[in-house]
């Protein structure tokens, strides 16, 4: 089973490395960072960058297809050479996800018409437009298109598919292996939960620049 | 303020990813990712890399350090480059911090001599060997040494620092820009919440490679 993690500049580490995190640890599970050129890619903050292994050309059937969100999601809207293999993979492929904007690309790509979807809090009603029905859940199961809600949300997300994949059992022991026992020291997490004055600033930072 | 995330061979991405995803959206931090020789370094399952922008040597005075774990600690837990460094950088640092098998890295550096701390779960014995109080927690804080649990628990780690640093809105806004609000879909997070023959299955692994 071959997983496909796509990168591209500008996008959130963690919304990229949560899933692999619990994905790659499927049994028989192979995972391959995947971009336009293959070389290092850098995150949104500048300070990291990811090697993607293969080019988009490279890898032409994979079984899960992963995207996700970051500031760099705006500019690739109609960025063929992205929604072109998006719309290739999915055509063969067993699962199609996202996580936080990175649904917007999907939908970008056509792939979310009259499919119930999420993506992060600030960028939700967005995929009214690109024709998939805005579901405000941490994660959304539509047939194969499995979205997760902002940046942290993919660990869950990944969760969720890795039990579909290989049952609860594999689900569960990758939780154990990777220690996801979550004690948040704060309860600030979702818009309905932080000080609305925190959720207020993020809002209209982000007419800027969602991150 | 400078934040170093230490990489090495082997190491474990979300260990590394997690604490750089909230650290790094701290007011006024610039993260950098160091290790012995600058360029990509390699994780424990092969399938990624992340590159190390800086060497031990360019990184001299930090005043955050973070060490991830994974199983290539287990090589270096003599290995003068990297603990010389840690002790180095611990000597004028803020805060020094680790996620899951990190600890015993800090602990081989002879920086946890009487202090309570906290590692993977497979591994938490391991402390005492070195000096260290092992505490079953998901975060301890003893002086300015953080130590978090295993691989996902970084996070926790991560925002509780935050909190530290900049106070509880900065962690709030942290958490909610992060939407981490998680919902594992399992409850099988810690070895006493887990069937214990899966528990038991990870122990028997862990006894040749601890993940």
């Amino acid at each position: 089973m071959q997983i496909a993690i796509v990168l591209y500049d500008r996008f959130t580490a963690l919304d990229a490395v949560g899933p692999y995190e619990v994905l790659t640890r499927v049994p028989d599970a192979r995972t391959v960072f995947v971009a336009e050129q293959a070389g290092p890619v850098r995150t949104d903050t500048g300070a990291l960058a990811l090697v993607a292994d293969q080019t988009f050309a490279e890898v032409t059937a994979p079984d899960v297809v992963v995207v996700p969100g970051g500031p760099g999601q705006s500019a690739l809207m109609d960025h063929a050479p992205l929604l072109d293999w998006l719309r290739a993979a999915d055509a063969t492929s067993t699962w199609t996800t996202s996580v936080c904007t990175g649904s917007l690309l999907l939908g970008a790509a056509g792939l979310l018409k009259g499919r119930h979807a999420t993506s992060h809090w600030l960028a939700l009603e967005q995929l009214t437009a690109l024709g998939a029905e805005p579901t405000a859940e941490r994660v959304v199961l539509d047939g194969k298109y499995v979205t997760g809600a902002g940046v942290s949300a993919g660990i869950d997300m990944a969760l969720t598919l890795a039990g579909r994949i290989g049952g609860d059992e594999v689900a569960q022991s990758i939780q154990l292996a990777t220690e996801y026992d979550p004690r948040p020291p704060y309860d600030a997490g979702s818009p309905d939960k932080a000080p609305a004055h925190l959720a207020e600033a993020l809002r209209e930072r982000s007419r800027f620049i969602l991150r």
